[in-house]
């Protein structure tokens, strides 16, 4: 069963050394988080299985890493600057600002006053000055989404690579929004990270991508470890659809705090691209775009059946790599009781997205030839290439057990003076006793089949 | 023989898609950069390199991904808010502002004014407003380094891990500079990646451990396959030297464009912990902090011998990932004769660096017994978990092979009729033939031996 609330998992993730709010010995920075050790690798792990399956499974989806600071004729011409805003009024008593659907009751949380400012739009995204001077000009815009690099880099990456249509660019990176009101730990921050695609179609086969597209991202969760039970489609209503998409579809999860997005799929036609575009008007663009006479590119592909120019159309699965990993904690973390009023708390994390995979422990630290054996089976293990693997030796082998169930290892392996010839047993020389996460069982393998063994239990 | 000139490896990145100018269909954003569908593979591949080497393969360092939104109170504590600054001058006449070790002459490049302000410092740090109002308060820093990230969580990787000194704390991630003159492609510019490491000591072993990690360093670099010859060790003069570090050793490789670093190790002393910690006059502190009366966290190891509180010194490899990539570009950049007049280009890249790790060619495209073969050889590779591995079928053989030579590529695959039993040959039926990138030579090899046959070139 799942974490039943929030704290559970936030707690873990402080002890264990997952996620830190950033700053906290100055009073913590509202909205924004640290990876720790468990979690950096936690969130590597998902990003790469990410990056694996829709980049290097398939021959249609190639990468891109675009810049945070973005030249501000980008949001220009996508629209952020003139939509992207939260609505906000100010308390005429304090001066304090509010979101307008967050002043419940006519009331000011801050001093009570009734009386507010008319709601006016208020630009999310961040901005810095660029440059030797500070004036009103001179600034960039921190991206509020990964996107708008892939489609400024549309003609670039044509250009490079024999891509033809129907075809992706896949991003991974930060973006940034001043989120008024942050919550739900990591789940609504100010500085998150996006893994993205823009596939672009020709114009009439959209729909189409768009429904395979929603069928592979909600299967790819689900091999993430988040159960079929919590997830769920949503098609987001036609009245509340972005002006410029054709149809979205929600992956949402159900979280202690509520059933909420994970990763949207949207059919944001030729909007993009049309926006980006220069000759806007020799290209039939079915969408509404801002006229732009900035842009040195014509993003638009030779139709070589036709001999006209085509503004692809773009599906677009975004998903939120934090939210990601707060799901996965949800739906790993478990508490089991032991008998005895005993109980365990452990993460049953899929083995790949495991921030450790393997535990070495020795059964003694103060023993040298213990140790070097375990030293160089942990050599020998991470050698392997898959992923961090753990020497330890931090405390008693329960306790570790104890450890590595509450972070997710999915093997231990215990080195005791049996491996090492010295035990009761000398058929037991060089075998090791290998414990299992979920089920506990720990049973004695050789450590010549150690690697194929570990292999089987890692992989996807 | 290396590039000889930037020219020639920013004409290659463009053109295949390594490194594109950001927002380059506006204009560009001045010293800020994209990294296309293949260098976003490098970089990563380099990253994962370090990671491994730093993290996975020691047992004394641990991994963190803090945010680069950062507190304002740890840029006033760190020092950055009084020091990391340029000096500047602005021209009388234009009012246009310069960096005062760039006018030469005495004269203002924009209209040759002659009379400037005196030079002032100008801070390098980008700042950005979070939250609902905009006041001079209410502002975050775009981190210029990654370090401070790992000073602040130093007591939250303590409580959460079993480290004990000597140990590390390593990241990766994006940092920001305002830099008013960027310059040399990817060498010097506004948005950055670093590989930071934070390797804290005991003190009076801090000497032994900055000679220790510079060692390690250099020849990760070499590794990576940078050629002894084109790196150096350069020591820092005293005069130079930040007023907190002891000593600073940069690892230094020979450019196009100059001699420059790649990397600096410093022994930083107990000036950073010292300097977050709170209860500063308790801790008898070799370094000159400013006082600081915000911390809420003690930033020391309870020494088990003495029972007395340390701060540990701290040793700091801090590695430039971008001016990593471009090292390892130049490094890798060869102009072959063929003869005939003939030439190639080849990028004689460290396997474990390359973009693609192998290209898969049918001899036709439009055979379709040809293309499920090649396709299926293609998933049976990309299931090593090697890296990217391509489907190519994008010209002919030999342009094929040209533009793999180009990016690098260590291995070309080509499926022919034989393989499939369709050729003059029987006996060659599922076997493939294997080119390799420096030699150019092919040999035949059944398709059962692929496996170990890439492994043994591609990894490290």
């Amino acid at each position: 069963m799942p974490a039943q609330t929030l704290e559970e998992v936030v707690s873990l993730c402080k002890r264990r050394g997952f996620i830190f709010q950033s700053a906290e010995l100055y009073g913590g920075l509202q909205g924004v988080y640290d990876y720790g050790p468990l979690g950096v690798e936690l969130k590597n792990n998902l990003k790469s299985a990410w990056w694996s399956a829709n980049i290097y499974e398939r021959d249609d989806v190639v990468g891109l890493d675009s810049s945070i600071l973005t030249h501000k004729a980008v949001f220009c011409y996508s629209g952020h600057e003139d939509t992207f805003a939260d609505m906000m009024a100010d308390c005429y008593e304090c001066k304090k600002r509010w979101r307008a659907d967050h002043i419940i009751n006519g009331k000011c949380e801050a001093c009570g006053g009734e009386h507010f400012t008319q709601p006016r739009p208020f630009n999310m995204m961040f901005k810095t000055n660029i440059g030797p001077v500070q004036d009103e000009k001179s600034f960039a815009y921190l991206r509020p989404e990964t996107a708008q690099g892939i489609f400024t880099n549309f003609k670039n990456v044509i250009d490079s690579t024999s891509q033809k249509l129907p075809f992706g660019i896949a991003q991974i990176g930060k973006a940034f929004r001043n989120e008024i009101t942050p919550r739900n730990f990591i789940f609504r921050v100010g500085e998150f990270e996006q893994m993205e695609i823009e596939f672009f179609v020709k114009p009439g086969e959209d729909e189409k991508w768009h429904d395979t597209w929603v069928a592979t991202r909600l299967e790819w969760w689900k091999k993430q470890g988040l159960s079929h039970d919590n997830l769920e489609l949503l098609e987001q209503d036609k009245a509340d659809l972005a002006h410029y998409a054709k149809k979205t579809v929600d992956i949402v999860y159900r979280f202690p705090h509520g059933i909420e997005e994970l990763e949207g799929i949207a059919n944001r036609t030729d909007f993009d691209l049309g926006s980006h575009t220069r000759h806007q008007n020799e290209l039939n663009l079915s969408s509404n775009v801002k006229p732009n006479n900035e842009s040195v590119s014509k993003l638009a592909i030779l139709d070589q059946d036709t001999k006209q120019f085509i503004v692809p159309y773009v599906i677009e699965p975004s998903a939120g790599v934090d939210r990601g990993v707060l799901a996965i904690l949800v739906e790993a973390y478990t508490e089991e009781a032991l008998g005895d009023n005993k109980k365990r708390v452990v993460l049953k994390l899929k083995p790949h997205l495991s921030p450790i995979k393997v535990a070495i422990i020795p059964l003694a630290r103060n023993n040298p030839e213990l140790v070097d054996k375990a030293k160089a089976i942990k050599k020998q293990i991470q050698a392997l290439s898959l992923g961090r693997v753990a020497y330890e030796d931090s405390g008693n082998i329960g306790k570790s057990y104890r450890r590595h169930d509450e972070i997710g290892t999915p093997i231990c392996i215990t080195v005791d003076f049996d491996t090492i010839g010295l035990g009761s047993n000398q058929s037991l020389e060089n075998t090791v006793t290998v414990r299992d996460r979920d089920t506990m069982e720990q049973v004695r393998i050789s450590i010549t089949d150690l690697p194929d063994f570990i292999r089987q239990h890692i992989l996807i």
